[in-house]
This record gives structure tokens, sequence and C-alpha cells, in this order.
């Protein structure tokens, strides 16, 4: 076989088969396959589109590209969820202790933040003494003993999907429905759970620009892992807002505190309940309206919030933090900002707003970049509040940035005043399922 | 600016401008844009074309990215031609010569060939003692003294060309419009010439399959050039069938002798005949029917097959081998290919016969391979010829090879006999000027 040959037939709109698929994807990963071949198939991709079945052989030899995670010595049950990017998603933090609370085993790997959104890893490494390595013994007993355990992805998971991924990100070809449902299936599958709920932003800040594209993207995932003998659902929201109104690794903990408390943000709370409940659905097989109110239950009687402090101490957390959230990893420094005009919020480029949050230290430009816990945004008014100039509407928090002249302006980019009140929009628009 | 940007923007089917291109493709020839991006780019430009505004640009763009000549020397009427790719092309020996007959200087530097395609400066080493490289002032003083002068392409022109099309020939990104006018236009406007006769191939075995493609690529480059203030013009000519009897680097030298003799092969004397009428009449500014019957009448009168000697002579060719071409550079070994049917012949796959002719050793699998000046093919027969079984269609030749099986097998995949008499098929299809 010849790259050339196959970027070809792609590129003239056939579909490739089996073992095109996993010779590419074997070649390249090892290197015989050069980087400006890979780059001239994906964007044949991004123009040609693939097949179900395609996609579904590009993300299983993705999947077989390095290590798989062997979870079956649960037998059976154990839960992920993923989302497709998002500025202040903290639900991995909330959601997970609910699952586990009502007997889901949420085994998990998370990732690192890298540019306008955070990793859930960060947000778990602001509570000190939180370990994010535990050996597979650990990891294992932990998830018997208490039903839940969240890591950093360690081996060699989908190593293709790391080196095509980077690739992607360079050469204008991230936006392809079949490359992402296959990236991120990919990994999923790596890691092993038996069902997997995922999180498909739609809006203007996201991949997805319509919900049709969403649906789509959404469809193909399921598919995709009922093909493997997975269970999986799909939400699809809405990600033109901000999730809750926190921003920051720290903020991000004391807000997922406030959420199991029962005194959450409404649009957080919503979104955390039905993840949540879709998770359960797929792990007990419960009618979806039965998991609503078990989920609801355990964040009222405080059962969720008791497991997730048993988590954050299993893994080594101080939980004194999560019992008195104003004293947790205070900032050196804050400001305000206020609101240049009288109007309705018509629109938070939620994007905008996770840079800024980066600007402050929160994230990371570069891999290699140390974040600043402390660090981030709280708003104050969000999408369709009306606000009188002089107002505030956010306050901004940093230990490593004393100018805040930077995060202002990209604030003020990211909020759009206006005098007409923006149409209420729903949060979750879809759930796709198999 | 960045490449990924550059890259979404044409992917997105917008234009890109000059400040872009230029940018493009002096970072991608210093080394800052990688391959992947600029193959990436390619494939974008593959799906969504290029106005005729942005191919200017990139051949501009190309032809500054290395040296270009100053042929201002001569004041005007410089000569250049250009074949889109042939199988027994042979012209430019045949073409030059009649043009320096009449007046045109042309002060040309070729290729040599790789693959199936046998290159310009190769034939011309099949004569012993020509030299493929002059200085600058050689180059000058011959053109002056004869009108002629063909060397090897020397020096760094169009180096951002050279990069692209070798990558372009690995990421399947080779047939699209805007990059191959801009390919060949940006060479052919470094090497410095007033005027350029493109001769454009269409056929199932050229890039162009259709007229219609062909006269896209034809009227793009001669757009180019004009906008350059260069003389253009472009033949639409058929590209199903070799150009004339012999495939193979000293049997093109004699057939080149063999037209300028006045009993060429009809074929490769008719499109003989139109390349140089239409290099004279933009050289001369003469109508191209009084063209024709110049270039008719320096052939007939043998002024030309003289200009032919004196040009050989110049550079240190042994002209004794013109005179008496049955002596020169016999092959050691050569077989017969038969017809193994009574029919007609209806297709002949010229890329296939340029092939078996590589096979023989009369061209390069690889750029280092050494040329056998005596290997090659000698049709009998061509495309509309009736032959009985046991018939000779070609004699195959080689001083390297004595097994001629693969040739012949390559020989017999590309020569159908059938029953019925093929539609006879113009060779000149069209003229494309401005």
């Amino acid at each position: 076989m010849r790259a050339v040959d196959i970027i070809a037939k792609k590129r003239d709109g056939q579909a490739l088969n089996k073992q095109e698929i996993y010779w590419f994807i074997r070649e390249y990963t090892c290197g015989n396959v050069a980087d400006y071949q890979a780059s001239a198939l994906a964007m044949a991709i991004y123009f040609q589109g693939m097949t179900d079945r395609e996609t579904a052989h590009l993300t299983a030899a993705m999947r077989d590209s390095g290590e798989t995670v062997d979870l079956s010595v649960f037998g059976g049950k154990t839960a992920d969820k993923h989302s497709t990017g998002g500025v202040g998603d903290k639900t991995t933090l909330i959601v997970a202790p609910i699952v586990a609370t009502l007997g889901g085993k949420v085994a998990k790997m998370s990732g690192r933040g890298l540019g306008h959104t955070g990793g859930t890893v960060d947000k778990l490494e602001a509570i000190p003494g939180y370990k994010t390595e535990l050996t597979r013994e650990q990891f294992i007993n932990q998830v018997n003993d208490i039903g839940i355990a969240v890591i950093g992805q360690s081996g060699n998971l989908a190593p293709a999907d790391k080196k095509l991924y980077a690739l992607r990100d360079v050469t204008a070809t991230v936006n392809s429905i079949p490359l992402i449902a296959s990236s991120i299936m990919s990994k999923k599958l790596a890691a092993g759970t038996d069902t997997i709920v995922l999180d498909v932003k739609v809006g203007s800040g996201a991949f997805m620009k319509t919900e049709a594209e969403a649906h789509e993207l959404a469809r193909k995932m399921v598919d995709i892992g009922y093909n493997c003998g997975k269970k999986v659902s799909a939400l699809i929201t809405n990600m033109d807002v901000p999730l809750g109104f926190n921003i920051g690794n720290a903020l991000e903990v004391k807000e997922a505190v406030e959420v199991l408390s029962g005194n959450g943000a409404a649009d957080l709370t919503e979104i955390c309940i039905e993840l949540a409940a879709n998770m359960l659905s797929l792990c007990n097989d419960w009618e979806i309206s039965f998991s609503r109110e078990r989920v609801k239950e355990v964040i009222k009687n405080g059962f969720a919030l008791e497991k997730f402090r048993e988590w954050i101490s299993a893994q080594g957390g101080d939980i004194s933090v999560l019992d008195n959230t104003d004293e947790f990893c205070p900032a050196l420094y804050s400001a305000e900002f206020i609101s240049g005009a009288d109007g309705y919020i018509s629109f938070m480029d939620a994007e905008k707003l996770g840079l800024a949050s980066m600007i402050l230290g929160a994230g990371r430009a570069k891999k290699e970049d140390k974040i600043d816990n402390s660090a981030g945004i709280v708003l104050f008014r969000k999408t369709g509040d009306y606000v009188k100039k002089g107002e505030k509407i956010a306050t901004m928090y940093s230990s490593v940035v004393c100018d805040f002249s930077s995060a202002e302006k990209m604030i003020s980019e990211a909020i759009t005043v206006s005098m007409e009140s923006p149409q209420a929009q729903k949060l979750i628009l879809k759930t796709v399922t198999r």
C-alpha cells in the first residue's frame, strides 16, 4: 500500500476500507507515513467526509494504536463521561460523586487543560494533597471501595489520536465530524468503561455551530460505541454561555461544592442532573425519569456531597477546604469588571472568558506553563440579565497577575450589552441514544 | 500571520490575498512553514480552487523564491516552449532550430526526465560530445551568434515550486489546475524569455482528462504570462497517442532529423509546424498562416536541418551521427513486439509505452539511475492501423536489458486491439491566445 493512493482515493470521494485505514494509522503512528501525508488525508476527509463504517474503522485503528485499559474486573457498570469542550465546565466534579452514590462505578481518567478550557485534573489539583496518580492496584481498590477514582491520563492510550490531533490543530483540519468523533471515541474506548455519556456542545463558541451538526456528531459517536459493545448516550447542550458563575480551578471546586450542597447555579445544576441521570440509566438500566429523581434526592439529602468528600479524602485531598470554601485558596489580587453601559447582556463569548481566565493565570497557553489555582473569574451577571452602567458584572482574581488590564480588555470583548433583551435559550437541546 | 489561518481561509473557500500568498511561499521555502501545512493548503486548493488573481500571486511568489534569468540583453524576441508532459515528445529538438532559422532567439533551459517521460537534455546528451552546461557568457554568445542554445536547468530557479511539486507528488495534490498553472509558469517566468508557447496535453494519459479542463489550464497560463508582460500562446493537443514512432533518447534524435529532413511522421511534423509557427508569430508579430508557410519552407529547403547541425556543433556535439543516423548509437539487443490478434489498434496508452521504454533503460525510475541512450521502442503501427496476428507492431531496443519480457508485458498492456476501427482523433484541438 502507498499513502498517496489512499489519500487520492479519499480525495476522489471513495470510501476507504478497513485494511487501508488500519495500514495508514499504523504506519503514521510509527513514522513511516509522514505528517504531510496525514495532513493531506485529514484535509481530504474534511471535504469528502467519511461513512459511518469508515469512521468506525478509524476509531478502532486509533484505539488499537496503543494500550487499552481493562476494567472488566468490576463486572460491568463502569461509567465515563466526556464533554466536547466548555468554559467553566466543572461537571465531572459534580456528576462523578452523584453517580458513585447511586451505584455506578466511576473509574475515570481525565485530562489537563490547554488554551481556554481547563482540565478536570487541574481543578482537582487545586485541592491541597489531591493525588492524580495512583497505581493500577490503588485505582481498582478505590473504585471497588467507594465507587469512584479520578486520575490523570496515564499510559499510552490512543497515541495515533494524540499525534493526529496535534497535527490537525496546526493544519486547519480539526473541524471535521468524522475526525472529531473518531478522536473522542478512540480515547474513550481505550479507557475501557462500559458506559459513556457525551456532552456535545453547540453554539458560536463550539466546534459544532448548528444543532444539526451537533446531532450528526452525537449520532456518529453513539453508533461507534454501540457497535463496539458499549452503552452510549449524548446530550446536545448550548455552549453560548459559560456553565455556572465561576471560571478557574479553585473557584470551580468551590462551585462544585455549591451544586452538591443544593444551592448551585441553575444552569450548572440542570446539566449535572441530566448528565448524571443519563449515566445512571446506562449503568443501572433505570428509566431516565427515575434516574433524575434519584439524582435530585442524593443532592438534597447530602449523600452526593458526602461521597465527594469521601472521594477527595481517599485520594489524599484536604477536605477541610470543602467545608470552608470561603477560605479556600484566596487570591492575592482582585479587581471588579464594571458595566460601561445600561442594557441587557445579549451575548457572552465563553471562549473569550476562558482566555481572560487563562491570562489571569488559571490556564496554560503552553504545555509547560504553571497554573495559579487561585486565579479566575466569578460572574455576577450572565446572558439575559439587565445591568446598569457602573454595576459589577464580574470579579477577576489572580495571585500572579496584578495588572488586570489585559484580562479586562478580553472580558469587555466577550460581553455584548445591548438595548434589547436576548431570546431565552434552552440549555439542553436534545438527547441522542440507541 | 499564521499558516493555520491561511489554510483555514482557503479551506473555507475565501480568496487569499497577495500578502498571505507571498508570506506562505516565503516561509515555506525557508522551512518556517512545515511540509504538513503546505500539503494541507494544497489539498484545500485542490477542493476550493483559486481565482485568477490568486493563481497569479502564487506564480509570482514562486518565481520570486529564487534566481530569475535576465535575457534582456537580446532586446526582445527570445522564445521558449513547454509541454505538460508527453511520451516520445521530441518537439523541442525540431522546433528550436526552425524558430532560430526564422529569427527567433531560442535561449532555452530544459529538464531531465523522470518516470515515463524523457527530458530534452537527456535526448541531447545521446549525441556524443554535446555539452549541456555552458557558462552564462557562452550561452549568451551562442544565442547571439546562431540564435539558439539549449542547456540543462542551472541555478536556483523557482525553488519554492521544486519543493512544493515534490510534496504534491506524494500527497495526491498534483492534479489541480491553479497548482499546475502556477508551477509551470513560475519556472517559465524565472527563465526570462519574452514569449512562451505551451503545449497542453489532454487525454486519458494526461493530467487534463477533458478538453474543457485543458482549456481552463491553458487560459490560466496564458493570462498569467500576459499579466507579467509576456506573450503566451497555448496549443491543446491530443495525448492519447505517442508523438511520432520513436521513444528513447538516440531514437528520438534520429526521428527529429527525419522531421527536419521533411520525411518525418505526419503527427509529429504537424505538431512541430504548429508549435514553431506559434512561437514565430509571438516573436516576429507574424500572422499565423504566414508563420506556418515560413516554417514549411525552412524544412523543405533544408535551412532548419542546417541550423540543427550548427547548433549541435556549437555545443560540441558530433554532427556526423546526424548525417548517418543508421549508425548512430546502435543497441546491443533488440526484439520484436508481435500482434497477438487480427484487428484495429483502438488505443495506445502512451504512459505505459513510456514505462516500457524506461524498463528497457531509456529513462530513470530514480533520479540517480543511468540512462541507456540506445534503448527504446520504435513503433510500426499506431492507433487506427489494422494489424494481422503475427505482424510486427514495434521493435524494442536495449544495451542493458537482454530479457525483454517485462517491457513486452507492459507494451501488451498498452495496446488494445479490437474489431472496430476507432474514431479518428484530431491532434491539435485548439489554440488559446490573448
